[in-house]
Parts: structure tokens; C-alpha cells; sequence
């Protein structure tokens, strides 16, 4: 027991030296800190239209869902979010699940039959990894955005049931996936294709459906989407769309949908509030572009070395772990909140910066905070 | 792909022969259905305080956390949550996941070292189970609740750290594990002891305090205590309590807790709110106590095979699945949802109704609806 304890003590000590503690850090309601952390995408987590729907859904249905979806915990507001969501992402069916993690799980978990074959990009999120391990199937990861070597993972494994699992804008560097491509590999092969498209929703793609529509790969029975609704949709929950025939199997099968408590129905109602936003919002996608262009501009002429954003997720490539945690801290203790991805959380051995922008963000407070993040710059 | 759809309707078509197809039911908001299926033991998801205490903090905070609880996604309102439910719970710390299901996998891997063995009760819940195997470590199913078993178990593995896994009141029949004999046995191999306290929070133990506070092993150094906030709390998430070395070990390496959205800060309040009538709830656990004697005593004396609640669950065995379904089914026709358990969902080959009483309920529409059940039994 104090062996147990003493252990975990010398383990967090080890992480400390490393420069690898984590702290929380509460902010209260309406902070004064400009959010480049965030990834409330278009600011519709405060919108009023959201909030109204989900404070008239609280009164109506009270405030959690009081069971898993199949015995108490479906809600008109459920179906109707599920109805919209099919609709906006151009699916036979969509799900909503209690998070995008327990989604992605569900997901990946319900592709697998005997033998098959997982291929996964070196960049995909936690829980995208965790439903490989959780599927017990046989897991290759591939070269980031690599799709030669996609194919040549397809081509070792003739005859098998293979499933391509790939983020669409990736969270750590905010790249996309050469979607078109893959779909075109997983095609030949006759392999389905995953695309959690967390980062894309509402960002990118005709009305904000997201990378996969942006690919054209909208309602392709071979491709399966997966999204969480607490990024650019401003609430929380996991959705996962596709053919009926899948969804149908999920909601009879999958562990992660049934053994789980349903989204609060004031959610489900407040997000589908901010999916009719999202859908009517190019002119807040036209604002994020413009201000990815921006920062682009301004962290590179800084000396900066900064990807090439496809959303609205911006990287800047930190010297190492300590510098990267002193860089953000010392843009926080100026009031601008920026991500800080340190390994092992990142996939590869680079510390960076991540900027999450958001039209949520008055303009004026944005172009401050580039100043500030060059200014901190070590 | 053709194919693949195929299968699938191949399966769904296996299922349905089997009596195992599901449907998902919305429900709307005030239906006048008297719920014997839901989880909200004490009636709080709709009380006044719980829902004033929501709708405040969705004007305050907007409706998504909006990040990871490590980024942007704690607020005052998941701190001051997590301080009343370690003072509740009497642990050094607690902290707050999205869902009981990511809380429960993420306990289960943050306990295995290498060479950790888990030993884990055939009756406990699917997200116990997925945690045991997201670990990757050995695991041994042990028969339900035979403390016996545990023993020899742990015997067999001799200087190996082990993990006892188990609920405490059990969601499947209601019955109590034998949280105290257990503990001795962990206690004495040097071992572990997980508690999923799902169903016993806010139903059993001091205050309401659970299952664990009321077998006296609160704040054991050697004990961990999970739970669902979606029960008696009548809101949505997850919590693990225990030591604070522990606490921070999930905080600093825990991917179900790192990689995931935090909480909408709403659900926190609303849930905190619960948290304080809960502890104040003795004359609601009272009615409790007295419904299931009066369920069992009812339905024994029409014949039927009814468990010995320890808590808040009443489990009744059904002839098969198709009885089972069309038991339930004609339950619903009369305005009484009830739960129906059915291989594969149950860990032996029983199915059953399952009763899941709550104090919400009106008294008179309680003993209606026990008049049904009998009426429509098979
Ligand atoms: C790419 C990606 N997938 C899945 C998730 C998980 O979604 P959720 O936070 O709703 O669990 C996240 C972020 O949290 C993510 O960035
Ligand atoms: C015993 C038990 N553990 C864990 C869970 C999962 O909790 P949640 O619904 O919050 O994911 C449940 C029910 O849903 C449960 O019954």
C-alpha cells in the first residue's frame, strides 16, 4: 500500500524533472483571458441561441438523461439532434454518444470482425488508438498522411477485412488527411475508411459538414465519419454516421452505446441549436480562414516556425518540452491561453505551441495575442 | 462494401430470429410514463435546486467546457464539485470524467503496472470489463461475488501486484458485494481494491454516501472508489475518488481523462447541486428502502422469483428472452417502463426484468405499477 503510493510519488517526481507535470487550473465564468486554447471554433458555446435551447431543455426534461439510450435516456431532443446531424453530414444515420471518445470507441470496435486488419495514421487522436487496442484486431500504424504506405499496408494483407482509420484536420498540427486518396486506396482494396472529423466539423467543407464533405466523400457506403460535438458545436458528445445498416448494429452491439448513460438532453438540444448555426455560418468560417492567414503571416515574419493550417488549429514548433511550458505560461500570465503539446502526448518528439482560433474571440483581442505570443517567443 | 452492409443485415437478421433485436424509443419530455427503468433513484434530475443550479451555470459559462479539463475545460464549477464529492465520498481526492464509463477505464489502466493482475467479478459492468482489457493486463474472471475465489486468485499470484475489481451494488441483480471480506482479503495479499459505486451512491451508506463508506472502508489508502454522476445524481459524468498521489497520476497520464472534453460546467453545477440534497436525502432513501420491501413482497407473493434488494434494484427472472421482451413490451403498453435483461447483455444465462425503483416516482403510481407487472407476467 505505502509501496503503491510511494511508487506513484517517484513516478510524478520522474515526470517533474522531465518537465512533464501537469496542473489544473479552474477559470471562473467569463474570464478575462483571451481563449487561442479552446476549440469552441465559431464561439457558439455562448451563443445565445444555443444557450436558450439548452436552458428550455433542462426545464423541460431536467437535467440528465436518467438512463443509457435504449432503456430511458432517448429524448425527442436525441432524434431530432440525430435527424439534423444525418442531414447536415449527408449519412444514411447519425448517433449521438455521451463523447467523441466513447464514440471513436464504439466506432473503430464495431468495424472489426475476425481478421481484420486496423491501419492507423502515426498521428490519430487517444481514443482513435484506444478503440484499435480495445478491438483486440491486428493495429499497423503508418507514417503520418503517408498514403503509399496506407497501400502498401493494404496490399500485405490480401483477402482481409482491413478498416483505414484517420483523423480528416489533424488535432495536433491542424493538417488534413489526403482523404480523397485514401478513399481511392481503401476503394481498390475494398477496405472501409474511419475519418474522425472532430476538428473539420463545422470548420471546413459546403455549410461546415466537415473534411469528409469537403472530399466529396459525403454518404459513400464504404466511409465512416466520427465527430465529437464539443468543438466548433460548442456542447459536448460524440456522434458517429454512416449507413443505416451500421448505425443499426451499433445500437444493438456496441458496448460504448448501450452500457453508457445518454447525453443530457439539454445538450443534445443546445447542440442541435448550434448545427443550424454552424450550417448558416460561412461568414464566421470566413473570419477563421482570414485569421489562420493572419497568424500564418505574423508568427513567421517573427522567425516563427509555423505549419500550414487547413482549419483552424495553428502549430508552432517549440525548441523543447521547458520552453514550450514557460512559453505558454508566460503568454497566459499575460492573459492569452494557448495549447502547449509536449511528448509523450505528442506523436512524434517535438514540443510545439497549438493555437485554436476562434470567431468567437473579438478581432481586436486576437491580433493583440499574436503580439504576445511573438513577444514570449524564448 | 455491398458486402459488408450485407453481412451486417445477415447479422441483424441472426439477432432479430434470437429475440434480440433493439429499438430506441424517444421519449418526450413529461411523458406520463412511470419510469421503473431509469436510474434516477432519488428523483433529482428534475428537482427545482438541481435545474435552477444548471440554467445558471449555462448562462455563466455557456454550454460546452469547450477543451480538455487540462486546457481550457475546468471551471470553478468542476473544482468545487470534485472538493464536495471527495468530502462526501471521505477520500483524499476526487476527480470528475465526462462519463462513468471513460472514469471506470480510466481507473482500471491507471492501477496496472507491469505484471498487475486484475481480478474482476463475472457480474460487473461492460465499462469495468473494457477497462480490464484496455489495460492489456492478465486478467481473472472471478464467480460473482465469491470472495473465496478472489483469495485463490490472488494466492496463485504471489508477489505480483494485483487489482480487485467489483462493483457494489451490482447493476445486474441489485445485490451487494461483499465489499468488507473483500477488503480484508485484498488488504492482506498486499492488493488493490477498485469499487465501481454506480448504483449504492446516494442510495446506501451514511449520508448516502455508498457502498464503500458503508462497508467503513472510506479513505482506505488501498481502496478506489468509481461512480457514475448520471444515478442518484440524476445529471451526467464520472468520478474517481482515492488518495491524492493516485488522483494525480490520472491527472498527469490518464488518456481518458487528458484526451477527452471535460464535463459541460453546467452538468457540474447541476450536479454539485444534487450532491447537497443527496446528503440531506435520508428520508428519500427511507422510501426507498420501503418501496423495495413492498416491490418484493408484492411480487413474491404473485408467484414470481424476485432478487433481495440490497439497494435500489429489484431483479425479477424471466422464463426466457421472448418472455422477457413481450413481459416488458406489455408493461410499456400499460404505461410502465421497466428494464428487460437479456443474454448476451446478462453475464449468465438468465434474463430478466429489473426493477429500478425512485423515490421521483409517485407513491400511488409505484404500487399501480407493481399491480402491472403482475398482471402482465407471463
Ligand atoms: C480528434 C479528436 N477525436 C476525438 C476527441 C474526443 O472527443 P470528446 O472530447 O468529445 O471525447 C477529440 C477531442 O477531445 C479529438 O481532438
Ligand atoms: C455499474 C456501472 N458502472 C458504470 C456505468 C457507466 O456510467 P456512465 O453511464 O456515466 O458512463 C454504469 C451505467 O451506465 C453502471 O451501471
Amino acid at each position: 500500500m505505502a509501496d503503491w503510493l510511494a511508487a506513484l510519488d517517484r513516478r510524478a517526481e520522474l515526470r517533474a524533472k522531465a518537465g512533464l507535470t501537469r496542473t489544473l487550473r479552474p477559470r471562473s465564468a467569463g474570464d478575462a483571458v483571451v481563449d487561442l486554447a479552446g476549440n469552441d471554433y465559431l464561439g457558439l458555446s455562448t451563443h445565445p441561441d444555443v444557450t436558450a435551447a439548452a436552458v428550455a431543455a433542462v426545464r423541460a426534461y431536467g437535467l440528465g438523461a436518467t438512463g443509457s439510450r435504449l432503456v430511458r435516456g432517448s429524448t425527442d431532443a436525441h432524434h431530432a439532434l440525430e435527424d439534423d446531424l444525418a442531414d447536415w453530414l449527408g449519412t444514411d444515420r447519425a448517433l449521438v454518444f455521451s463523447s467523441g471518445y466513447l464514440a471513436n470507441l464504439g466506432a473503430v470496435r464495431a468495424l472489426v470482425q475476425p481478421r481484420t486488419l486496423l491501419v492507423s495514421d502515426a498521428h490519430n487522436h487517444a481514443s482513435l488508438i484506444d478503440g484499435c487496442r480495445i478491438s483486440g484486431a491486428e493495429t499497423v500504424v503508418t507514417p503520418h498522411a503517408d498514403v503509399a504506405a496506407v497501400r502498401a499496408a493494404l496490399a500485405a494483407a490480401p483477402g482481409r477485412p482491413a478498416v483505414v482509420v484517420t483523423e480528416s484536420v489533424f488535432s495536433v498540427d491542424g493538417d488534413l488527411a489526403p482523404l480523397a486518396e485514401l478513399h481511392a486506396v481503401t476503394r481498390g482494396h475494398g477496405a472501409l475508411l474511419l475519418v474522425d472529423d472532430a476538428h473539420a466539423l463545422g470548420v471546413t467543407g459546403p455549410g461546415g459538414a466537415g473534411g469528409v464533405a469537403a472530399a466529396g466523400l459525403a454518404g459513400e457506403p464504404d466511409v465512416i465519419v466520427t465527430a465529437t460535438l464539443s468543438k466548433a458545436l460548442g456542447g459536448a458528445g460524440g456522434v458517429v454516421a454512416g449507413p443505416a445498416e451500421f448505425v443499426r448494429h451499433l445500437v444493438e452491439t456496441g458496448r460504448t452505446f448501450i452500457f453508457d448513460t445518454a447525453l443530457p438532453p439539454a445538450v443534445a438540444a443546445g447542440v442541435r441549436a448550434a448545427v443550424g448555426l454552424a450550417r448558416a455560418g460561412d461568414d464566421l468560417r470566413a473570419e477563421l480562414a482570414e485569421r489562420a492567414g493572419l497568424a500564418v503571416r505574423r508568427l513567421r515574419a517573427a522567425g516563427l516556425t509555423v505549419s500550414t493550417p487547413d482549419a483552424a488549429v495553428v502549430s508552432i514548433t517549440a525548441p523543447g518540452p521547458e520552453t514550450a511550458t514557460t512559453w505558454a505560461a508566460d503568454c497566459r500570465d499575460r492573459g492569452v491561453a494557448v495549447g502547449c503539446f509536449r511528448p509523450p502526448s505528442t506523436p512524434d518528439s517535438r514540443s510545439r505551441l497549438r493555437l485554436t482560433l476562434s470567431a468567437g474571440v473579438p478581432r481586436a483581442d486576437f491580433e493583440r495575442a499574436l503580439e504576445v505570443i511573438v513577444e514570449c517567443a524564448p
